[in-house]
């Protein structure tokens, strides 16, 4: 997908010539050029890397957004476009498209960075014993120290408690806490464990489709099997069991199934998942032993009337010890998402339950190789977790704060799919929760037949379009994975209320 | 290494059963209890967990680590020591033993955590200018959006310009830089693009004994095969390039060598390498067809006399286009260790030169499946790399911190080197850069076969007995490797004078 990628340097323009097959090798692959400089034939090549690194795609950061990119720097210099300016509509990047962060955490962020500020009478007295709360748990008082590599105590603590209160009081353990640099690591790192086996005894993970390619990509570069199970695009990218039973037999003939990936809410596709939908996959999971692997990334991101977020945790524990004793799962969560969109802190967690004591020593052994998750990060986890509370000076301005971006969030999901339903050929499920809406999309035979003659997916073909004659970057379907025959896109509903008005009607 | 780690839940005491053969599984892994509850075998089981993973191992946070957590627990629940505090001296963690942060990259980095300080009268302006020119470069002006997967395009450019002035004018393109989450990342990652093949074509990777462990741990999870070469004690841990060509030569019998790792200056041996030395490893690199991989995160750790930091790349470039055009390398450097210590912020970057350019692109995409480094890290480089500059308000007092920092390190090299060399049984090299000493360590016959009789490595057995006594935290020299019947440990130069000497006298 990157070979549109061209890199230009000038000192490659002479070695370009390596390839060429005429030149005659010597023993340490010296060979000489035309003007009698000797060179070297390259160590590490296309054909020599690795090849799982290869097979990696990631779409949401592909050659489309490279394009836009470049198109940025083209109206920068002041080349005329068909638009004035470019709305990036492929990632879920909130404050790149102008949410403003929380207050309360970058104060406390600020605190953290230069302590003499814990002088300074502006700040509010919580921000600064959130603080001080946060800088005793760090080596030194430093938020320069590294922390433990499963993340600083109380941090972990500070999650533990959360998850209590957000489960109706299920317990957490905060051992069972582990601190990550932004869920995609700590994700990685569980897949990393589940992998083994040779051909037919392979790991297999199942994913959904559409996916986060973060997935895929994690699986190609690990050599595991992904195992597709489709989403009811018909029912509102609902997730059927017979689906994923359909998904797993088959998967039994080539490979050996050990995970189950779920995104609640979802990502590309913004459905929220029924507390009964959630038992049944559990159900599911125990009877077909697999590792549960639940995305909450945006727990917090629920809009549509008579959804509610369940996590997979409450739902275990509520099925009694039977599942609550036994299904392994492991639960992801992130600074980026929700209302606070801090994505380039890279903080999250995972909890993990009824891991393997033996496993979980080694995972600890594992996270300990990297030293630890950016402390930033851990500081606005802990904040995320343990934000003001009533009777606090900063708890007004706080709820005030998420409100309003939450409020915002669910006037634009409820803003895109009416309008995105009004333009033919388009057709978009309700934007439930999560940030994006994944509608379906008729090209016709015609556009087909074009980007297919130019060896590329149509929906590509459509979404580069879009940009070259609009300035809006999206992202193809095809990036996330979609049924044979259909087609879509992903686009954020992140833009800005004005902005976003502007992109629909486009 | 971690089966010392006994972890306690009371969720687990029911499952220990699990194990036990003598309960029949049906198909779905249930199987009852005694008292009639089923229960499931685990899906992932240290059997059938990642098998490379198992193979990782990584002392300097490994049990001795363990145990001194515990210690301090211990000692912080009023349990009588034969020490009043634990001392860690196992990981250079700056601002952990004390050491003072950057005021000026405190105050940059609160400015762009909470731009309303930039209100403030009392920040200095050239850190006002400096948070400006960092937030301009972020998505909405926020660090908390994603940057470009590749890093911050400004904070490349500057750090393209360091690399210039340190390098004397060699020129540096910002496209071969890319911005890591610690060195420890663009070590992995590049590590991950050379490893191929299979069998006795498996990639190997020549790395230093001693050597730092996140080497050997990468290795050892990516199943690429470690080349062990040898550096000369006796002559302060200098590299012998025939010991390079032993090792390469008996590599080549069982599998396919393509990097060399160089750690300069050296980590856990302290040694600062020659130019001559860096030239002559240049040269065999070329000649064998080696990828270098220089590890350079302490090139302001300079401290003996007569010793200067050379980076791979000036000398690459010096010797002439034979080799600065073709020899493959990259080189790694961090915010965490010089200095400034800022091992939290998971700051770093790697230069590539000389990559094949569908190599580099395979590494672009490579890196944006996992978004982008953290920000505030990023930032923290930007600093490092364009710190106050002579005239600008902040710059008298950036000299003096950075000038007490390092002297004070350079004193306490000399010190550890003099103390250490009057302990029987104790020989030291000197500390000539980077922030450990590595002592050799005669271990009386008895210790060594009571020490074995118990299953341990003697050195291992050494540091857990000097913990348990002395409260000092070392980490015995097996974990980085040491030649066969030699025993050492690793020692940070990094507590405090007053407390290194009372460690040192211990």
């Amino acid at each position: 997908m990157f070979d549109t990628c061209v890199l230009k340097f000038s000192q490659y323009s002479s070695q370009s010539r390596y390839s060429s097959p005429s030149f005659c090798h010597s023993v340490d692959g010296t060979k000489m050029t035309e003007n009698g400089v000797a060179t070297r034939a390259k160590v590490l090549t296309i054909d020599t890397m690795n090849p799982t690194v290869k097979k990696v795609e990631y779409a949401v950061r592909g050659p489309i957004v490279q394009r836009a990119v470049e198109l940025e720097k083209e109206l920068s210099e002041g080349i005329k476009k068909p638009f004035a300016e470019v709305i990036k509509a492929n990632i879920g990047d909130a404050h790149a498209m102008g949410q403003q962060p929380i207050t309360f955490f970058r104060q406390v962020l600020a605190l953290c960075s230069y302590p003499e500020l814990l002088n300074d009478s502006t700040f509010p007295e919580d921000a600064k014993s959130r603080a001080r709360h946060i800088l005793q748990s760090c080596g030194g008082n430093s938020m320069g120290a590294y922390s433990a590599s499963q993340g600083i105590d109380s941090v972990r603590q500070d999650v533990a408690r959360y998850i209590e209160r957000r489960d109706g009081g299920v317990s957490c353990d905060p051992d069972n806490i582990y601190l990550t640099t932004g869920a995609s690591d700590g994700i990685v790192t569980m897949l990393k464990l589940l992998v083994c086996g040779q051909g037919s005894n392979r790991t297999g993970v199942m994913i959904s489709i559409p996916q986060y390619p973060l997935y895929s990509a994690a699986l190609a570069e690990l050599g595991a099997v992904q195992i597709n199970y489709y989403l009811n695009e018909e029912k509102c990218w609902s997730l059927d069991i017979s689906e994923l039973q359909r998904a797993l037999d088959e998967a039994r003939q080539h490979c050996n199934p050990r995970a189950l990936c779920i995104i609640n809410p979802g990502n590309p596709t913004g459905q929220v998942q029924s507390r009964q939908c959630i038992e049944d996959v559990i159900r599911f999971a125990a009877k077909e032993r697999l590792f549960l692997m639940a995305d909450e990334v945006y727990q917090d991101n629920v809009y549509a009337d008579g959804c509610q977020f369940h996590s997979f945790k409450k739902v275990l524990f509520e099925m009694g010890p039977e599942y609550s004793n036994t299904v392994e799962l492991a639960s992801f969560h992130s600074t980026s998402k929700c209302y606070m969109g801090e994505c380039g802190f890279r903080g999250g967690y995972m909890e993990i339950i009824n891991m393997d004591n033996e496993v979980k020593a080694q995972l600890t052994k594992l996270v300990s190789v990297r030293l630890c998750p950016p402390v930033p990060g851990q500081a606005l986890m802990d904040l995320v977790v343990n934000p003001p509370q009533p009777g606090e000076p900063s708890y007004a301005n706080f709820i005030k704060e998420r409100t309003a971006t939450l409020s915002a969030l669910a006037e634009k999901a409820k803003l895109t799919e009416q309008v995105l339903n009004t333009v033919p050929g388009i057709r978009c499920n309700p934007v439930q929760g999560a940030m994006y809406s994944f509608p379906s999309l008729t090209i016709p035979e015609k556009a087909v037949r074009e980007a297919r003659d130019k060896g590329q997916q149509p929906d590509m073909f459509y979404c580069m379009k879009m940009l070259e004659e609009t300035g809006i970057c999206l992202v193809p379907g095809s990036g996330f994975g979609q049924r044979d025959g259909t087609y879509h896109f992903r686009m954020t509903i992140l833009p800005p209320t004005d902005k976003l008005k502007i992109l629909l009607t486009k």
